[in-house]
């Protein structure tokens, strides 16, 4: 049962049946000046990420800090939308907070999937440097055919430290529009690429 | 010669001809009561919008807002953002911060841009209820082939009030991922919306 009765359980609402986990990275991660740093969480990170990630069908959403007082932070905004007002007042973004989960490296979040699944995820990483070696639409094809988890990457700040890459198995190229300009949200990136990758169309 | 010379300038930056516009609505729109009430602006609705907007070359977004008192708060963050320190640390905000226009009500817009194109513009609606009709697929093919500019709508709060729509020549349908959960931020759909109808691919 449920432990919020009163929230939709979206799980496995995407029209595949492979699972989809998500991750937002905020270590190691590049400032401006390519130190590598640990970024701060923001409850906006939280709302939009974790919206579009039940609206796609994702099953996790992962937020990724080293530092206790970000995750304690991240989860005292958690514990606000997850208390009876706010389901009251707001059911849908309760049911949003449902996907998340505040962790403290990406190997947690690795090993918790293999728990959950059985099997290691194939991981996916995104950049807004040219670097891709899978398009969206094979990744799409493959995803659709797949058997195994998946889990998708995001940085924070000036992106994923490049040590990152060496544990993921393909990375996306850069989402594009029409100009040369690439400097999207990462709250618009991790939706745009859900939606081209596991949109319904 | 352009007032920032720092930055680039990506007006046209879309590959196909026509100018497109956005505005995001803060009134009139429906509160959770739907009651009609202005929302306030918020700091991340200008930079992920402006970011995507430049992304996908849309000529101007505007920020609509009846509340003088919202539209100096919108207007301090813009003057920050183009400040000759800001545009030092980060050009790519300004950039995307150039596309800015803060204006009153949705007439102003529509003149403004009236003015500029000389044509009135075919004006979008956006909706997280199924009331569309017209489908992503065929704006997309439509505005390639279109010879007068478009103004595509965003609301806030729970969306824009029944009297908008008067104004719209067309509708797009909601967003939906792959189940029936369709309660997107603000910021993510305008982003896929943008890389469903302006997008290279």
């Amino acid at each position: 049962m449920s432990v919020y009765p009163h929230t939709k359980n979206h799980e496995h609402a995407n029209s595949f049946g492979v699972s989809v986990y998500i991750a937002l990275l905020h270590h190691p991660v590049y400032n401006k000046r390519k130190d590598i740093v640990a970024t701060c969480i923001t409850g906006f990170d939280l709302h939009d990420i974790a919206r579009s990630s039940v609206t796609y069908g994702v099953k996790k959403y992962f937020v990724v800090n080293p530092l206790p007082a970000q995750r304690e932070f991240a989860g005292r905004i958690f514990d606000f939308w997850m208390d009876e007002g706010s389901l009251e007042f707001n059911r849908t973004r309760a049911e949003a907070f449902r996907l998340i989960a505040i962790r403290a490296d990406l190997d947690e979040v690795i090993k918790e999937i293999e728990g959950i699944e059985g099997i290691k995820p194939k991981i996916i990483g995104t950049s807004a440097k040219p670097r891709g070696d899978i398009s969206f639409e094979e990744l799409r094809v493959e995803i659709r055919k797949a058997e195994k988890p998946y889990l998708i990457l995001f940085g924070t700040g000036w992106g994923m430290a490049e040590e990152l890459f060496l544990k993921v198995d393909a990375t996306l190229p850069p989402i594009t529009g029409n100009g040369e300009y690439n400097h999207l949200s990462v709250r618009s990136a991790a939706g745009i690429i859900m939606d081209r990758l596991l949109g319904g169309k």
